[in-house]
């Protein structure tokens, strides 16, 4: 049988765009199942002084080629969304908690497509995205603000540190981890046994 | 007809070794020529701070991935190569003669192959590499050392920088960048214009 795979994420990174998009219905395929564990990458990026976003040569290529994959895929991306996002991790807040009550994977598309489709800024939009989900705004604020959900992205930040996770997205298969969107192929097959 | 595919490359850079070793084959079958360009990859990284050597964690996983990526690719590998290596550069000096005079791919084949199954540090087995591709190891050492190579090293870095590169091994044609091993295939289908 199949194992798990854990999608280790952050609103906010530009690749994992790709991978919301696109792993529901690949792990689909493979017969795997897959656990949507938002984490707290900026903190371990400050930590291990890996901050892509300050290198200008490297955030040309990472847009145009962001650009290339999105056609390949047939995804939708315009140039020129807004970055970086979600200042006070509170986009990230609200998909812990849509991580615990299961829907979370509509809910990254819609904050993703949002984005990188309309450049709307995941954190300047979450009442209106919230609402278009069925959910009642102000009742999911309150608790993406408390100190249970606080904890809870602490706690999936400590379980990606001690994984060895570095960037996003992050496939784990047990303890076995896959970095980039290019890699959540041949994670499958390794859920899968190969 | 297909444009060529620029092979921007590193001596030290533990990626570059699949691509060294796939490059030929697969551009062949695509009909796409190669030009094979050593460049100095250290001073581009220290200038834009962007040294993963530094980031323990990421190398862990780089390590793993390449190990992966070897079995997958049917490439020797053992785990525990010496790293970082050439510090003076040499190699990538004596790669610029090699690209210079047309025997750059046996030269880097047998430079990586050796590194990656043998742990020979590249630096330390400059003489006996020459030796065995029938070249004059002292002559070529003469050569690598003069200001026409180092001079040769320096305007292929000028033209990397020039591109935006910021890693290695990166795929140019024209000045369309794709950078790491795994955008191979796109960019020879770019090259052929798709």
């Amino acid at each position: 049988m199949a194992q798990p795979v854990d999608f280790f994420f952050f609103y906010g990174s530009l690749y994992t765009y790709i991978a919301v998009m696109r792993i529901d219905a690949a792990a689909k395929a493979a017969g795997v199942s897959v656990r949507w564990r938002p984490f707290n990458l900026r903190a371990i990026m400050i930590e291990q002084n890996n901050v892509p976003a300050r290198n200008p040569v490297k955030m040309r290529y990472v847009w145009r080629d962001i650009e290339r994959r999105c056609q390949a895929y047939g995804l939708p991306f315009r140039a020129g969304p807004p970055y970086p996002v979600d200042p006070e991790l509170r986009v990230n807040r609200v998909g812990t908690v849509a991580a615990v009550e299961g829907w979370c994977p509509e809910f990254s598309r819609a904050v993703y497509t949002a984005w990188m489709r309309d450049h709307q800024a995941p954190h300047e939009h979450l009442e209106r995205t919230l609402r278009d989900l069925g959910k009642d705004p102000l009742a999911v604020l309150v608790q993406a603000d408390d100190d249970v959900t606080k904890a809870q992205l602490e706690s999936e930040t400590n379980a990606a540190r001690d994984l060895g996770i570095f960037g996003a997205p992050t496939f784990a298969v047990g303890s076995e981890i896959f970095w980039g969107g290019d890699r959540l192929d041949e994670a499958l097959a390794y859920a899968k046994g190969r």
